[in-house]
């Protein structure tokens, strides 16, 4: 006999929403974000699913604040404050992941990132599934100003960047389904796929430098096509350039790995951006203020499409290559 | 071979963004609400799954139409004005709901109550599962002034009010499984528990009058023993004043259905507030200008707990009286 609805609410979600008062300790039928003095809330929904965006026997919290972070990530893509969220919980039935622990593991993952990242659980609804345990996260952030970053601003001559390393997530998804053996370096890949960085700082610190960004959720390639499409423009990342980790660039020059396991994989939720050439200054200033790795990958130039440009003068074009997790 | 996620979104549900530029054409990260005036944001959130919220072959846009209107009744049930909603759709990969056309009539269904009660879809995410089809929405409303109605105002003395009628959806839910026969009036009832009416005018006009308010979701019984416990009060229910459509009456008078199928049963979005005797005249007044039928039924009193008042002089305790979507 578990909790119910009603008990885990009370229990283990009612906590993570003290803090913040228009919660109205999940007690009402709706909460309110107080937005007095801004000019935009920014709002962004991802939702994951067991055995399709997360492995079954993932740890509850791990799952937790990898859905949350996927989110924060929308903030940073857009260069917002992030504040609050609301949580759907869908839990399977008859499963383990039904019992009232996996639902405490997950609520102190959620509390460990509320802390990390200054939100606060708003609201959201628990229901019951015969399907496998589903969460899905709307994100509510402050607007700086009354700009926002967006898709469709990249023009020819811009720089292209993106923060962190790429294509580690990729492979430590293939390290935990056993498809790949990479050593000492297991456990840093793994973690990597459980645990993404959001680049929160660096969204909010680019604005009024980038002209487009967005997150790499879908591989870096394919997520800087929809940046060239929204911009109408084209897109030549430099192969070389490509931010790796030792652990990936070690797998790759091994052979273990392909350039398009890189590019291709999924779940980096770096940040992918661009700026005009009379920036870069500015740019590396910002990315050591936030204290965020960022490289300079590629250009924009007319056309339409991506291409990998080789340090051997190859030329790969890289419309077709991505993850997608439906 | 469908049209796939990014299909759907650009055929189906970009057009219920265009009114909306905020939305920026479910084309970016995030979307951006303006709140420029406002004090706060007003947010809800409510899950469906096919065979525990719906019955799995419910017309997809019924289905759709519901789901938002559960969520317009949480606005109407914290006086809230519905601006926008951003929907999660979760579907089953091999059932016939995950087909393009399932999703262009759910579609439909929600450009029809867009258009009925003013709100846009501004984002979401859509994902497949091996799972039952499910359907997540979060929902935005403006807070009128810096108020809004809550659960735990209610006092010693208030008069208890209801919208429209009681126990309709629930015996609609009975005739729709086969386990009432309703003869002429079946369809009547199938309607009720499909479509909602949310008393979004209602929860607005009595901002100010009302001194407590939630949506009948979970049943009459149930619900108002939530705002009894948030305020720390009792409530006796007058049974012969709880409303009913004439076809509940007829089968209550028949003995087909009992009072606890009406008052237990959930599924209502009606509007249940109270507020002192000295506002009868006022929500008079208020349900002719809103065009909406409102009945007294019962008051608060000291102590914890609900009471049911029927006409013959007996009392009966209905704490446990109600339904659980779980």
């Amino acid at each position: 006999m578990g909790l119910g609805e009603f008990g885990r609410i009370e229990k283990f979600f009612k906590p993570l929403a003290t803090g913040f008062p228009g919660a109205l300790d999940l007690g009402d039928d709706a909460a309110v974000l107080p937005v007095e003095g801004l000019s935009g809330l920014v709002v962004s929904n991802d939702a994951v699913v067991a055995g399709v965006h997360f492995r079954a026997n993932d740890p509850a919290d791990l799952v937790a604040r990898k859905a949350l972070r996927c989110n924060l990530s929308d903030m940073a893509a857009m260069g917002a404050e992030p504040l609050a969220y609301t949580l759907t919980l869908a839990l399977n039935r008859s499963d383990a992941t039904t019992n009232d622990q996996w639902v405490e593991r997950l609520a102190s993952g959620l509390a460990t990132d509320q802390e990390c990242f200054g939100v606060h659980l708003i609201g959201g609804d628990s229901v019951s599934t015969p399907g496998p345990t589903m969460l899905s996260i709307t994100i509510f952030g402050k607007q700086r100003g009354d700009v926002v970053l967006r898709r469709s601003g990249a023009r020819v001559g811009d720089d292209i960047y993106v923060s962190g390393t790429i294509g580690d997530a990729a492979l430590g998804l293939k390290v935990l389904e056993e498809a790949l053996d990479a050593g000492a370096d297991a456990a840093f890949l793994a973690d990597r796929y459980h645990l993404p960085r959001p680049r929160v700082a660096l969204g909010l610190a680019v604005l009024g430098s980038a002209t487009a960004a967005m997150d790499v959720s879908d591989g870096l390639a394919q997520d800087l096509s929809h940046i060239c499409a929204a911009s109408k423009v084209a897109g030549e990342l430099s192969a070389q350039d490509v931010p790796l980790s030792a652990p990936a660039r070690a797998l790759l020059a091994a052979g273990r790995v392909t350039i398009e396991d890189i590019l291709g994989g999924g779940d980096d939720y770096e940040l992918l951006f661009t700026a005009p050439p009379a920036a870069r200054e500015t740019v590396v200033a910002i990315s050591r203020d936030v204290a965020t790795e960022v490289s300079r990958i590629g250009r924009i130039v007319e056309g339409r499409g991506i291409t990998l440009h080789e340090a051997d003068g190859r030329v790969v074009p890289l419309e077709r290559l991505g993850y997608r997790h439906e």
